[in-house]
């Protein structure tokens, strides 16, 4: 039996391990792929630590990891229009494909999704194997980079363009990996006053470098009262919530004009208690609850804002480690000072 | 000085009064009305009992009352396209007209918003002054009692138009008149299948009367499981929150389907505790707040459901008293027990 | 090898035959169905009578027939959650899946779709086979002949509801079978007016029947006016055109209001010359082009209209002919002044 | 009686004449504008030239110009909120403001609409009166020569920004001032790639400079060949339709994909034949009637835009001609090679 090196929760208890373990096999409807790279998302942050929700959901042994980019090895035989050696990612939200939410335009909704590296084995690994539906061709002229991150940067996109940004301010709330994609791609999409909050100076400024007109740290600065002096009194448009902080959240409804529009990506870990009769119902809101990304409608546009270099993530991509340093890429994306963390899982930039 | 009779707030207290009061005077851009019949709103009952709300928005003397019909009088010297003696009611929110969201089809949150019966006085009374561009002429064909509860309807219309029921399966939570109002809307509007949560037996009965296809009473059955069975385990497309309760707020999120949508009328008095993550986050869910009509939008489909009898609201106005027994109406509309209570000012019904 | 009897057309000249030829054989991917009633469309009179169209599109021999109910009577070995017996009917329209467009939710636009009936071996037959994707499955509480009639009355579902009916007014011009079905959805979604224009007088009565207010005869009456004077000279908010018919098209345009909305189903012969200036830019309209349905939303919403009875279609269902008798169903459907007609293959109906 | 200088139709035959004549008188709702700079249209072109619309539209004498840019200098009794002196232009479509079209956020095609610089004296003058509802403040960031041309820049950003551009590919056919306007505006608002049609070599260079990818010549190009290749075979997503020719307008419907949406601004004389079955119905097409601009929707997006630097027209104004040499600037108007020509009124830029 084949082998492969991959990173992996091995029991029911905090950390990982990289091991040897055999190549997974693929059925008629898949796809395998040997990785060239993939990116830490803050999920693969939370197994490693094995929060409350890590430990209700992941069956162990798992093999993490699900923003990848690679080359097709392998097809299953009943695959067809798929290329061996062609650089590939894949959505790895797997929908059920039957039911009237996966029929009608919501299969990101889908109640009996599995996904990537959670409930399957990832990409953290020399070889993962995918169903040859989510596959996505990299077409050429997107960097190899920008490829491994097509998911959180596609999360980045479903924010934004569910938002009508295009002559719009706009207040993205949390300046990690995705919150500063986001402001990028608002900034892509037309939006026309970028502000941020963030709590972090490094980050808030590549929060800067990445486009915000203005990022404010909501410790030591009044975020309402200058989103107010810079807006005529008005409020921004839209808020983009990408902490999940409880008190981002709150101020975000704040901060949000009458008739506005927020996007809630974040993930508070508890219950929020808001006050919904003055900031939501008397301001006539809409909220956008965002998980994700619209299948294919998503990664369509973004493509398209990569190949016209409307949008370049490169300044978001941070740091680069080796498999065998995964650790160290851990930390680093758990300590909420860098942008997106890479692990080279094929020795590409090494 | 002429005189008039009128219930009012009398002193920052407790209770109302039925008093003579000086006749309001118009200015070249009002019109005067003589009121036939106004509608009692759970808004009047809160500045009735001065709670906490009331307490800090109202400034007394104060006349009541912004649901109304009733005749034009007196026309102000520069209103034009109004005839002495015709039948009118009036969109109660006088917003400015001049600020970026009055410009831009946003005037139901305009921030400078005036509501009639709140910041100038109401339409408990024989006359009222409303500015001529609020006025909303009643078409023949309009029955007077339909007429006197153009706002509240409105808001009814705007719950549901706004959230494209056609062919949809909808849970109207609590049926106070204007969630009463809203279940007979849906159904009009092509709700394919209405539910509806109500804890007293006669609102209950009404809901049935009005045509939902089942009403759940939430303290004795368990409405999460009895949605799920009625709907293939999907849950409803649109829940139309018109209760202002926390449960039933809550209630609402777990019982939408993913991708669904929530609106939000019924106001809570207190901030709200919710699972953002599990509820609305993961769901994709989209949340509109919903205050007062768009104007005039609103009013206009509602106007042409009314006209072509798509909708006939008489089941839902249930009491009438005449003014110096205003007392009991408000009791009444206070028990949550009855629908709409409506003060006969005129004497139109005696 | 198995026989079935199946109505077709054996060459390349005008006319039909009914005759014995082989039962399909099914892949692994579809499913095989034995037909119960089948709808004649305007598409298999143009087949029959071999019109341009016909002539550059139909390879004979070729079963025709796209509209059906039945059951399932064979499964491909990939297929799964189908049950044997079930009754079923299908999307005729099979997309390719993969492109773009399918990927998008625009299948129903596909390029590469293949139509049942047209491109491959249809359903006037006593046996089908279709795409396991494809299947739609009959709850009960559908009759049967509605189920025959799905693809036909999507189209009309489609045209109503991506036209926000909803306190509209609303003129559908041609009562053929589907401008009939789309003159009682739109009353089921709310529309508060519905004008038809109709030459035929037994068409005419039929439209009077499906709910139309009032239903004016191009030839003799002054539609323009008409509409004018029964909309307060503003227009109607919505045209569904169902005709083809080119003096229609730009009727449709000239009585619809600024602003408005024309859908454009009925599919014109020969260009058609318009004003654009005049009825389209500076009425600021939206036209939109109505082909099939939308996958599968439209039937969705349509299975939910059809369960909870805010829609019956069984007054456009005015004739059924068993299979030996299908030249005359076909004179019927030709003719112009019926309702929908529907072969009835098994004796279902005898 | 006070004089100006003004830009005239003085009789109903061909050409203008700049003469002397009283200077406007303004009522208790209007402003009164000292012009600085005012922009020919086409519109002006067609009125010099006395063509068919203007010969049945324009009751002389008439002063001519509806893009402006000009300093109070007198206001109105009722009015409040302008400030002498301050810089401003006006929306010049007045339009009823009652109607039902007025009061669903439809103005911009209210029938009642009268037209500044054609149905009432317009900006080719150093006075020009405005209702103050039409007001529009230009804030400080500005350039005058960009607050000239709101008019048809508010035609470009309403073309573009109903067109949900964001991620998509777009084809502007016709590259005059507001088909080089809408090239750029396309771009900031997130068009992936833009293609144009036009048959000036100035104007294609002008194009390119905007911004435009790929820019076509429909008389020695192969415009359908050219957008399939570069489009996957696909088409592009959206068409901007901006010269009013037949051929142009035909050849939008052909090379835009199914599903597409097709915006149509250009005027063409006189009627079109289009072939809507194949061209738009099986395509299922949305195409969009753009007239004016949505008010002021529209406009506080542009100024967003324009305030915040992500568009800049200031390649589009190409001439500037002093008033006394206005017909130069109309004879370069309407030679078709040019950009916007800019008639400086006040000699600002002199």
């Amino acid at each position: 039996m084949k082998k492969m090196r991959a990173i992996l929760k091995r029991a029911a208890e905090p950390g990982l391990v990289l091991e040897e373990v055999p190549r997974p096999e693929i059925t008629a409807d898949e796809v395998l792929v040997r990785v060239r790279m993939a990116g830490i998302c803050g999920t693969d942050v939370h197994i490693h630590h094995w929060n409350d929700w890590a430990q209700g959901r992941i069956k162990t042994p798992r093999i993490l990891g699900h923003e990848f980019v690679g080359e097709v090895v392998e097809i299953g035989k009943r695959v067809s229009g798929v290329t061996a050696g062609s650089l590939v990612t894949a959505e790895g939200h797997f929908s059920c494909g039957n039911c009237t939410l996966c029929r009608t335009g919501n299969a990101h909704v889908c109640p009996q999704t599995q996904i990537l590296g959670v409930d399957t084995d990832g990409a953290f690994a020399e070889y993962v194997r995918v169903p040859a539906t989510n596959l996505w061709p990299i077409p050429e002229g997107i960097p190899l980079e920008w490829a491994a991150i097509h998911d959180p940067l596609g999360n980045a996109f479903h924010v934004v363009l569910t938002a009508d940004v295009g002559g719009k301010t706009v207040l993205v709330t949390g300046c990690g990996p995705i919150g500063l994609f986001a402001i990028g791609v608002a900034r892509a999409a037309g939006a026309s006053r970028v502000f941020a909050t963030e709590v972090d100076p490094q980050r808030s400024k590549m929060a800067l470098g990445e486009g915000a007109d203005r990022v404010i740290d909501p410790r030591t600065e009044d975020v309402r009262k200058i989103i107010q002096d810079e807006t005529r009194g008005e409020g921004v448009h839209v808020v983009l919530e990408m902490s999940g902080n409880p008190e981002a959240l709150r101020q975000g409804l704040r901060v949000v004009r009458n008739g506005g529009r927020v996007q809630w990506l974040g993930l508070p870990e508890n219950s929020v208690s808001l006050d919904l009769t003055r900031d939501v119902i008397f301001k006539g809101l809409t909220i956008y609850g965002v998980t994700g990304r619209l299948m294919y409608d998503t990664w369509y546009a973004m493509r398209n804002f990569l190949l016209g270099r409307r949008y370049d993530p490169s300044g978001v991509i941070t740091n680069r480690v080796p498999m065998e340093r995964f650790e160290e890429g851990f930390t680093t994306a758990a300590a909420g000072q860098s942008g997106k963390v890479i692990i080279d899982v094929s020795g590409s930039n090494t």
